[in-house]
């Protein structure tokens, strides 16, 4: 299995990518490709010592930043490592690609080079939250700002999907997120796709609320890309600040320090399962290889973690099995399209 | 000045509202009325030994409950506690209402009874929410599910002048929730929006990202009611779900036991910060008299600061200035009907 990373991406890239690949060899059984400047690569590979004849580097000298137009730089930067490293997914070099870069630019560089699988209509950001029992897939988380019901239904596919055959859990619970549980609360767009979610043959749970989220209230939660990139910036926003707060209040005085050092382990504990730089990258799921984005933040043990994910996804034929199971799913093509006509979101 | 709460509204009511109202008597200069059930207002007023001149009570025998059909139940139940307390406001027995009940059939009440203030397309329900650095404003956080820029245009002035007159803030930095900060990024309804809030005279800081909510990044946050119920609702689950592994990491052991002695001041502290309830209830913006929603799970401290700040938002005359700047801003309807007819959201 060759593992292909955009070496460039992230705020703490090429170093960050490269200690997670180091991490990653010495416990998976897989090759990685870092596209990338090489001579920066090599250098960082000097410094933490990475040798192995399991890593080989591409050279890309272009890199896709953070602020730039998403379609336009996938477009314009043709040596960029982001590019350079889907084009080698596309043309089987790999079996996967993972970047903490521009997440707009990688999903543009998936439409117009990986392709979606045949019968998705919209690929879909898929990060996975903490909660206080493991995590949740929450999709979409922006890839899509205004969804239609078809749309909507297709990501509860995906994301029971991804949920059974990498994280291996049976009959994953999908929601649907919603301001209430009534039948007739929310807007048209999430009344619709209820409708739709009911005929599936998933393991439905109706709707759930945000509160519930990182309660463990289910395993898949469905909703449109905007409302997703809210509540997974709500969640992370709540998480720094509390984090801010307990580090302030334990560093205060010799007491509180003393009760941190008692409470270490507990805390580091904490932190870790709230943390979901430990649970990966987020898949972006329909896109016709694997790809995984990594968080843009990403240190080495997080980018470690988003190929430990991306060993996962290949070795369980994640995509072969969506590929697969979405021909099934989306029969009755004219009810779809009736319904998509009807209610644009938002 | 005469405060009425509806003393049946909430999961603790009435023994926890009649707590609250004990604990304002002792610390404001105000009257209360407390509507309700008579009998059982009666004895937990016993209970806690409230007795004072300055309250009364009302009876009501009917409760309007949580599952009730919002606009149904206002409407059936007319002696309901939470419809004699609207109506009793309506007809000047009292400055305020204060209910910790069903924020639809309070909404419908008002909406029905209250009325709104002349020019006021809709009234908002503008929470609390705290942050690492005081509390921020959002609206609306549920009472409309779908908006138009004019209606947003309407809650950043209403959450502007609360924040002003109420909590005293000089030009408080209103900004509209986005999942991105260039301008082009978002839904048509936040772009329209957008355009219009900078025309505002209103200290408008642009878009702003969930994630800098908790972080103090705005005195207000506009938004539409779904998008800010989900906000709300993200923010309260994650506090539970850090208050639930905090309290399971602090009583693990004797050890850690010890630890949370040590910093159980600052604990304390910690979460009194993040506790909306601290803050009051959410004001319901737009009303023709002030009405304060407080949490429906809230105790008697946490209807205590739903009182303390009903007295703050009369003795500072919010309504009546709130009602004579939505005048002076609210000009070029014929501009606002279009703008409505061209944009409904989702």
């Amino acid at each position: 299995m060759t593992i292909i990373l955009d070496a460039m991406g992230g705020d703490h890239a090429p170093e960050a990518v490269v200690a997670g690949c180091k991490a990653a060899l010495e416990q998976l059984d897989v090759d990685l490709i870092l596209v990338g400047r090489e001579k920066q690569i090599r250098r960082e590979m000097e410094i933490c010592g990475l040798n192995s004849s399991r890593v080989r580097i591409v050279h890309a000298e272009e890199v896709v930043l953070g602020e730039d137009d998403p379609v336009d730089a996938i477009r314009r930067k043709k040596d960029s490592s982001m590019r350079i490293a889907l084009s080698m997914l596309k043309n089987g070099d790999g079996d996967v690609v993972v970047s903490g870069g521009n997440t707009g630019a990688l999903i543009s560089g998936i439409t117009l080079l990986v392709k979606r699988m045949k019968g998705v209509r919209r690929v879909a950001l898929a990060p996975i939250l903490p909660t206080v029992k493991g995590g949740v897939l929450l999709l979409d988380a922006g890839a899509n700002v205004e969804c239609t019901p078809a749309f909507l239904r297709q990501f509860a596919v995906m994301g029971s999907i991804y949920m059974e055959t990498v994280m291996g859990i049976s009959k994953p619970c999908v929601r649907l997120l919603n301001i209430g549980t009534e039948e007739e609360k929310g807007t048209p767009l999430i009344i619709k796709t209820h409708r739709l979610l009911k005929e599936l043959p998933i393991n439905y749970g109706n709707y759930i609320e945000a509160r519930d989220i990182p309660l463990a209230g289910a395993d898949v939660v469905v909703c449109d890309g905007f409302t997703g990139n809210v509540v997974l910036k709500s969640i992370e926003g709540m998480g720094s600040a509390i984090n801010m707060m307990i580090k302030g209040l334990f560093l205060k005085n010799a007491v509180t320090k003393l009760a941190a050092g008692l409470v270490h382990g507990g805390l580091k504990t904490l932190k870790k399962s709230m943390d979901y730089t430990e649970y990966g990258g987020a898949p972006i799921l329909g896109a016709a290889k694997p790809v995984i984005k990594a968080h843009g933040s990403s240190d080495g043990n997080a980018f470690f973690h988003a190929i430990r994910q991306a060993e996962l996804v290949v070795r369980n034929r994640m995509t072969e099995i969506m590929a697969e199971k979405i021909k099934q799913y989306d029969t009755d093509e004219s009810l779809m399209e009736k319904e998509e006509v009807l209610c644009t979101q938002k």
